[in-house]
């Protein structure tokens, strides 16, 4: 199965952390997420935007790669990325650099990946965290101790958590609910399932 | 009307806007917020949290301080202090550094802030930006150019918005909507009013 890895404009990552995460990987740069791959020698498969944050360094560097210039003003350039995504038919995708600098376009990035869950299997990453956007069910790889929050995105229904300290079972949850932060993974692998609704799961690396 | 000032324990803030904030506001630290108060020597009226975050040099500079402990598990120490607000009867706060360094208290900071409007007026600040959670109507003082966000939390209905480049009018809007993002002030003034639902204002300085 193809995978992909987005390189967004936020805060930057360690290059050894992004050369990592891009082996093997169809790379997609989101506006500005070209200069940090032009900064690393990061060769992208393809950028997407309306380019207004593209260096022109970055330009030159990747004039071979392909150029997929939206400048539809009714979505974000990381909505644009996900749809090229969609469109590619790749299922999985790891997210780099969504979160980090400006606030309101981290929440809206988190927000907006649900959107995109039912083509494409979607985790945030950095050099420190996961997050995943989960509705229905997930397992995720872990390790005993590891530091576990659940951030509920509005209303959630019959929430199950195995595998933590603090195991919830069939618990309603709600957008201003702390309850759920600071949990902590017992074994190797948690799963977390819910009804309806959806949850943020941020996993401390 | 007494005003508050919260330091919590997320992004410091530079010691000059830090200063500037505090004056003549009743200085509540969360937890680690009062190692940065420490560091700018801005002695706070009182100390909220469990402490597990607080250095020992804080602890030894403001023995007069007053400290609240306390060790309840089932609310964060940022709504700790949010709590002891209510109590203590103070209708208008400034929220320092609820945000940045990690990102699963960012979120819970500002999602369960929304549980807090009814008693107290509520804004987050730092040098670059406020975010102030919104329900019914509020209005803003800012400049004609600076970016607005609203970033819906949940289903909003009927929202209004005066004074912006792109205006709304009774307009419904969901979690995963990105269309109100980045949006301009065209005025010194700008209102926002839902009928139903939360939304946080996002607004550069």
């Amino acid at each position: 199965m193809r995978k992909a890895l987005i390189i967004c404009n936020g805060e930057p990552e360690q290059k050894k952390f992004l050369a990592k995460a891009c082996k093997g990987k169809y790379i997609l740069c989101v506006d500005g997420g070209a200069n940090t791959a032009a900064k690393y020698n990061i060769k992208p498969d393809a950028i997407v935007g309306d380019m207004d944050s593209v260096s022109s360094a970055a330009k030159k560097k990747f004039a071979s790669s392909e150029w997929i210039q939206v400048n539809r003003q009714d979505n974000t350039d990381f909505e644009k990325a996900l749809n090229f995504i969609k469109q590619a038919k790749i299922k999985d995708v790891t997210i780099i650099s969504a979160t980090g600098k400006r606030l309101d376009f981290t929440l809206s990035n988190l927000y907006s990946a649900f959107k995109y869950l039912k083509d494409t299997k979607i985790v945030f990453e950095s050099e420190f965290f996961k997050i995943v956007p989960v509705t229905g069910v997930r397992k995720f790889k872990t390790r005993p101790g590891v530091r576990v929050s659940l951030i509920p995105v509005g209303i959630c229904k019959k929430v199950n958590l195995k595998g933590l300290k603090y195991p919830l079972k069939n618990a309603n949850l709600k957008v201003t609910d702390t309850l759920t932060l600071s949990n902590e993974a017992l074994a190797k692998e948690i799963e977390i399932s819910l009804e309806k609704g959806r949850i943020l799961v941020y996993i401390e690396k």
